[in-house]
């Protein structure tokens, strides 16, 4: 079972692919989220698929997908967390998982374009990205797994000048519209040899593969990172947490490697799928900052 | 004109202070934050307050005060900024500000014990706290100015255990229910002698003062910390800044002091208000952890 959430015209739906991605099936909530807040949300779309006899369904091609959680309470990240990029970086495992948080406003759709503003060093992180589907506080890793709703693909984009201006990573992890999410969620119980096995995440620049990792080397897996993280604060359906990326950004290279204006950024799980994000670097236009009226503008979602 | 939200029942209400603190009026909103939704607020709390005669207040000593901003969408804070307390340590001034974030589950009421688990090194950080009032975006200093709604008093409660396990504080600042925000929030327009000449901050222990601060040494003030936060992402009204902490944190004192059990946590800002908080530190019984049922536990708000 795939779950994606669509733009429809200015309201989002939520929808199963079907006819093996061929095509949508719209479902009676706004978005993945809002699905998963209804405990039986297996059982809906279950009743919906089965309903449905080739009506209502539409054309992958004519559909525009919105970030997946694009209302998610919460959204924490890991860092550090592939043990084969940590050891050949000659650093110990960690004991605690590094976490730091997004908003919602940080996430934007698998084909949107990244618009970005004020920064000149805008890396990758591809990511394999966990969706809550029940409330955890202070769960166990057996609960922490069975609250799992499933997973999704994520790209942790990183203004690493803005990231590095102080010890706090916050400001450049947080751009607004940044971190492509989608294109669906692989329900838990589907994933097939998925979730199982694990998930092989790749990152690519114009085609040129620069990150490669198999989720099996992650120090916190996601159970775990779902239960830490349930010790401090709640965590609820439709919440997402990313799980940390592979070796392979740019800021590692020699010398550092960064996107560039018009750049295209994909990243892709094998079972889940494949988000392809055209990057636009816009130049300051003659002043220090960009400024934009106070009232008139917002972002995307 | 100053401003609180209520605990009424299950539910919520925001109300004017009135009758020079004695009582409280309701207004036509579930909190703050909705009432800032609404550009014409200001107006409406005018209206109220003109149209009351005594009726419908409620005695000051019958409220329960909720967090000003239950459902804040940001709540972001710096880090580092009393320009005094960076100076008598022997660093420099930053150049940038260090910001970290918080959820809206991160807050808890003025009079609200905070109950903590896990955590044996549970700090104070008395705080100014801004209240955004406009949505603002790549906003100038001026702009981000003219959109404070008003000053709150807020206690940004650490465990330094958490806090120090990783180089990024998130997990340390983040615990449920952890930091009191209130007991009002004072207008821009009518803080009188307090927004123009600054605020006095001071925090005390069992009535012992441990901190005392004037944002005058702010090294970034209000407006621009909202103006430079504004330029990755959008602050809404009712969103919370919080500007730092002024010295004489427990982790500063030689040895490091800490809450204990049973400690009354206090916050005081001239012409705002006084949060008092009794700290819980919850002993595990007898596990490793303190687990609860996945589906029966949740936060207080």
């Amino acid at each position: 079972m795939k779950l994606a959430t669509l733009r429809t015209g200015g309201n989002r739906t939520t929808a199963a692919l079907a006819m093996e991605g061929g095509a949508y099936l719209p479902l009676p909530a706004a978005d993945v989220g809002a699905l998963l807040s209804d405990p039986q949300w297996r059982t809906t779309v279950a009743a919906a698929a089965g309903a449905a006899s080739g009506t209502g369904l539409v054309h992958a091609a004519a559909v525009e997908l919105a970030p997946l959680l694009p209302r998610a309470g919460k959204v924490i990240c890991c860092g550090l967390n592939y043990s084969d990029h940590i050891l050949e970086m000659g650093r110990e495992l960690p004991e605690f998982p590094t976490l730091f948080a997004k908003y919602a406003d940080t996430l934007t759709g698998a084909a949107d374009t990244i618009d970005v503003y004020g920064s000149g060093s805008v890396d990758w992180e591809a990511e394999l990205g966990v969706v809550v589907g029940m409330q955890l506080f202070r769960a166990d890793e057996s609960q922490a797994q069975q609250a799992i709703a499933g997973y999704t693909v994520a790209n942790d984009v990183s203004m690493r000048d803005w990231q590095n201006r102080t010890l706090q990573w916050f400001q450049g992890k947080a751009f607004d519209a940044s971190t492509p999410v989608g294109p669906v969620m692989v329900a838990e119980d589907s994933a097939g040899s998925g979730s199982g096995d694990g998930f092989l995440v790749r990152g690519y620049v114009n085609s040129e593969l620069v990150q490669s990792g198999h989720t099996d080397k992650l120090v916190f897996s996601p159970a775990r990172l779902l239960s830490y993280i349930s010790q401090f604060t709640v965590l609820r359906p439709g919440d997402l947490v990313l799980t940390g990326t592979p070796g392979g950004v740019g800021m590692g290279m020699k010398p550092p490697r960064f996107l560039k204006d018009g750049d295209v950024l994909s990243t892709e799980i094998d079972g889940i799928g494949r988000l392809e994000n055209t990057i636009r670097i816009h130049q300051n236009d003659g002043g220090a900052d960009v400024r934009t009226p106070v009232t008139a503008t917002s972002t995307k979602e």
